[in-house]
């Protein structure tokens, strides 16, 4: 830490650092509450996710994709329940030793994100703790009346689909904490860019009006593909059979993912942020469609079945032995509701 | 610490603590989000909140009341606003060292608060830090719409009026602590309802109709009476003159407060959790009655006034000389927005 030591002055973190953030319904944080005032038609949907240093994002981390991130798992959320985003709340957790130099970077992030998904700050609380930072947002987005996506709702039949492509912020992880094994084989060239994965995960906005027209359910993937698939039949009560040949691995990893071994940690790591969707047979072309038009890639990865329990995923004709099947933020266990 | 570890298993903590919590909208917390469809002609308001151990409450508080500070803080705002409550999302970030007991007890705390104050979990996030805990809430609120009370609107001449009594959650923290003074004197007897009452506030929710009916504006206090008049001053362009000798101060510390500098230290204490609210003289008659119908007591302490600038408070034909105006919780800084 470089700088001035931030020793956190109620008045000034939000005269300098909050206020400019503040949207409508804020009261430029004049107040001690904000006001929402939803549009006619309209239901909210909410959702709170909380990132702390060591766990979620590294400590040393640049604060500006620290915001982002702890903006985005909570976008990404929304977007995975086909809601247009809002606004949002956040509770900052930060260690006295933090320069100003930090808060006005990771609040430059915050800004940048605010602009490019279209969501206010509209309300917050700062305090000091002896090891932070920690950051606990709370989401709000729209969607017309009726018109959430559930985590449960799909069918036996229903085909998953996956957005984007699974395993580089896995990679990305690897290669910050310099974890040993097929990481170290990652030409330096690629490395950036799984890195870059890792702290700033890209919500699939753009899918959500997709999702919403034509899901029977989804979730986004942030504890690993396949834990996470787990949750969805869980939640409905069938299983799911993944083709591990159709799973998109990233560009960068394609090669190192011949290797199950990689391939399982790649389908079973955290922090991919896509987007996991069930499709009812007869909606498949307008689901493929839409996601066209928006501009997002979605990959056909298997389907819903009858019964109950893990889902399987199947590679080369086997079906593959995962020994973690889904990603365990700080190793201590952690659950997105 | 005692009784089992958490070790904090991601689905256990659901399964067994707070799905039971969840309310209409949550569904089950078998979701990633929760659906909120708010009543026509209302307006939603929103409040966060964030408690650390060690700051704003002690790490061996017991957790059925820490709990109960963590929803009761923000219902406390919510009532300012003259908004009732409606549901709340919790993000929860604990230590692993931390054994079952503890979160079931929490969980109870929630429960028990939950019936009393009519509002209903939505939704979280569970995580695992080295120190915890950490509890962040965001509570949510209706109000028929353009009924919100803010910081700001009252206006020079209008009366201030504050809930019930100041100062006992100042002596029961310093009760806690062990800090030396003028506290060693309170007798045995009392020592339990004052260390109750840094615990666990009472937020004046049977106050919400009362204030927006009547109330030019509204705060809770939270960081001290004296630093929170100055906050709502501030946010208005006007001063505030207070008359010590109205301010009504625990029973239990009035003997005490004869000494001008405890009387100083109660009103720059922190989590009283009263309502200060200004109203326009000629709806102070409704307001006292309807105060009186609710059955809680208000004091008419001061007035707003011409001018700009913290406020003064006089104390037997004395303007009172304050070495802190507020309280700075954990020492480092704090905010409300």
């Amino acid at each position: 830490m470089k700088g001035q030591a931030l020793a956190l002055n109620e008045l000034d973190v939000i005269d300098r650092f909050l206020r400019p953030l503040a949207g409508e319904g804020a009261f430029g944080l004049f107040d001690d509450a904000a006001r929402l005032t939803p549009s006619p038609g309209t239901e909210l949907v909410l959702t709170t996710d909380m990132i702390a240093a060591g766990i979620h994002f590294l400590p040393d981390d640049p604060p500006f994709t620290i915001a982002q991130k702890a903006l985005r798992v909570n976008i990404s959320d929304l977007a995975a329940k086909g809601a247009d985003p809002v606004g949002y709340l956040m509770s900052l957790a930060l260690s006295p030793d933090l320069d100003s130099g930090w808060l006005e970077a990771f609040c430059l992030g915050l800004a940048a994100d605010q602009a490019a998904f279209g969501i206010d700050l509209l309300g917050g609380d700062t305090i000091s703790i002896r090891q932070g930072p920690v950051v606990s947002i709370t989401a709000i987005g729209a969607v017309p009346a009726g018109g959430m996506v559930h985590r449960f709702g799909g069918r036996p039949g229903d085909v998953l689909f996956v957005s984007g492509a699974i395993g580089a912020a896995r990679a990305g992880l690897a290669l910050l904490t310099g974890e040993r094994g097929p990481w170290d084989s990652i030409p330096a060239g690629a490395r950036d860019g799984l890195v870059a994965r890792y702290r700033v995960p890209e919500p699939r906005l753009g899918l959500a009006e997709a999702v919403r027209s034509h899901a029977s359910a989804a979730m986004d993937v942030s504890d690993g593909l396949v834990g996470d698939c787990d949750k969805m039949v869980a939640s409905t009560g069938c299983s799911a059979r993944l083709d591990g040949d159709r799973v998109p691995v990233d560009a960068a990893l394609a090669g190192l993912a011949e290797d199950d071994r990689v391939f399982a940690a790649l389908v079973s790591g955290g922090d991919d942020y896509e987007i996991l969707a069930a499709v009812p047979p007869d909606a498949v072309p307008a689901f493929v469609a839409a996601a066209g038009e928006a501009g997002i890639a979605v990959s056909r990865i298997g389907a819903l079945v009858e019964g109950a329990g893990p889902v399987t995923i199947e590679r080369n004709g086997r079906i593959l032995d995962l020994r973690a099947r889904a990603y365990v933020h700080g190793g201590q266990g952690e659950r997105h509701v």
